[in-house]
């Protein structure tokens, strides 16, 4: 017969401190983004002179999942197609596409991502608007471009970018909203999600330890989200990634139907958000098939409590406008990858492999 | 001491057999869409007279892989832009974009996917030139599009689609190369990509058990793609989740390096898709961070035999035109879920939860 002891684990110390750090001060890098808002009218005043019709967005990695949120923000406000463009098109391919009447938006947080930079740089050359969306406004990036905003979110020192994310969101439906003529109220509803941030981030980082717990051995997740969501559910999924090294796929709700339901069981765990808005109904089917696979679900966004069935609920308040949605919706997913980081003994600030600016081709 | 008798394994039966049949049936299939060829030349002369300016393209699942091709097929050809267009903006939120000047491709096998009909409907209503891109001529989606380009693959049973991915990805392309005046060379390179799978089925079939089998408890996978092969990486990640339950994850080649690269470890096996062209040094830069982390890489695509230090090798033969790598470097992928499924004893006919026909919002 053996005695067990209680063994205590391991202090974690401060690992992730400083990716906390940043989540903690999203609030404060939004205000950052709103004392620029004069550059924001200034450049949608540009943007309509210039007869914009189409607007190319390009980055990687969070900057990318961001432009997923500008395809609903140009969308819904100006009405304007937006995409995501492709870099190695223009970039490798060289391929000389007709730009006139496009409004190009550079993403990157350091603003020295060298084929963001490099496809700017071709796009100002071949008559298109360009503008830099950069936290550095004395990058490369923001050179190359015709026109800068800047993030304003301050220094970002955690190799998994947070408050750069939530100011690409902010500035891409600020400058959406000045476009449509709707600037002045989309400001006021961005000093309501301050508010609100302030509200949710300490609330959720109490619990969130707790929460991630169960998890510490899950190899893989899917994040589910759609429309202004699938942005979130990219982003979510990256950070579980990039900080806990847990294989999480982004869908959209009616992609998961599309193939990838067969592969879940119990020990495949989704994340789902919900939100109120016209996507609802698709993501409650969704997590209805998820529900009947036994996989482990985990609801959140501002209409988390409408999902049927689930184990753990993670909700953030209803925004001012159902398009803001995504700035609160994230942050569940940045606090559950800080507290499942710190669970699995791995350093969010400094992810094995990773660098904070990259080079990459 | 014990002794050790030989266990046969339990007979895998007929496990697949639809699937491999239609995997082998691919090079008679593109000779199927290749009989309609005076179709795409009647539907490009259509998009000319109507004034094209750019191309949205709208699919879930392999449709949705697919189109991640169109983008380079008319980018580099027409050098039109093309997109993969949010669904959900039209559908869901009901957002009135500007359709002037835009060809609409609905792409879906069955024809009734029902947001991609409801998508073509609304489009054609606001006057673009909408085109369905299905293998049923008789369905929703072909009622509902104004033009309509069969894939005549012949009926697909299997649950996870391959012969008519690779015809909407030649359906794409020779759509393109219409619009570019192109369309005969185009025919005639088709003509030859016939001609070199028939060569590289029956060989990467016989190879594919003995690869696959120490693959049978791999939980999770990334597959590398970038420019034309990113439709590749999504079209084989896929195959993986649906037939063999297997977290697989599609990435650009730079996009590994921004985040998930710190996932790896000895376990995350990665897929990489090579291909003779513009792209490769960003795939060759991506596979070597790959072997530093010591993950299993399997080379695979037309210029395989590049990438350094790979454990498993597939190459494929080189087209005619570097464009159409993406006909022949899906077949690895394909014959590799057919024979992983096998080996774990999944049935890649009819995957757990999935019907052949997707009705999910």
């Amino acid at each position: 017969v053996s005695s067990l002891e209680a063994v205590e684990p391991a202090p974690a110390g401060e690992l992730g401190s400083q990716f906390l750090a940043e989540i903690r001060e999203q609030p404060r890098a939004l205000e950052g983004l709103l004392s620029h808002a004069g550059e924001f009218a200034r450049v949608a005043a540009l943007a309509r002179e210039r007869d914009t019709r189409l607007v190319r967005m390009v980055g990687h990695g969070s900057s990318d999942n961001a432009a997923s949120y500008g395809v609903y923000a140009f969308g819904l406000l100006p009405r304007l197609t937006a995409l995501r463009d492709s870099i190695s098109l223009t970039v490798y391919y060289g391929s000389e596409l007709d730009l006139a009447g496009s409004l190009v938006i550079g993403l990157s947080q350091s603003g020295r991502t060298p084929d963001v930079v490099e496809y700017v740089a071709r796009a100002r050359r071949a008559g298109a608007l360009t503008v830099a969306v950069t936290n550095d406004p004395a990058s490369d990036l923001a050179e190359a471009a015709e026109a800068l905003l800047p993030l304003g979110a301050g220094e970002e020192r955690a190799v998994a970018a947070t408050k750069t994310y939530l100011n690409t969101l902010a500035a891409l439906v600020l400058l959406a909203a000045h476009l449509a003529g709707e600037g002045a109220r989309c400001e006021d509803d961005l000093r309501r999600v301050v508010e609100q941030l302030d509200g949710v981030i300490p609330e959720l980082e109490g619990r969130m330890p707790e929460v991630a717990l169960p998890f510490s051995f899950v190899g893989r997740m899917f994040v589910i989200g759609r429309g202004v969501e699938l942005a979130t559910a990219r982003e979510v999924a990256l950070k579980l990634l990039e900080t806990c090294r847990v294989a999480a796929e982004p869908l959209t709700a009616t992609d998961l139907a599309h193939g990838p339901v067969a592969a879940l069981d119990p020990f495949f765990p989704v994340w789902a958000i919900a939100t109120q808005d016209e996507t609802l109904p698709a993501v409650l089917e969704a997590t209805a098939r998820v529900s009947e696979t036994g996989a482990t679900l985990v609801a959140s966004g501002s209409a988390a409590g409408e999902i049927a069935r689930p184990d753990y609920v993670l909700p953030v308040p209803r925004p001012p406008a159902p398009l803001l949605s995504p700035l609160l919706s994230v942050v569940p997913g940045q606090l559950f990858a800080w507290a499942l980081a710190r669970a699995k003994r791995l350093d969010p600030d400094r992810p094995s492999g990773l660098s904070k600016v990259t080079f990459a081709r």
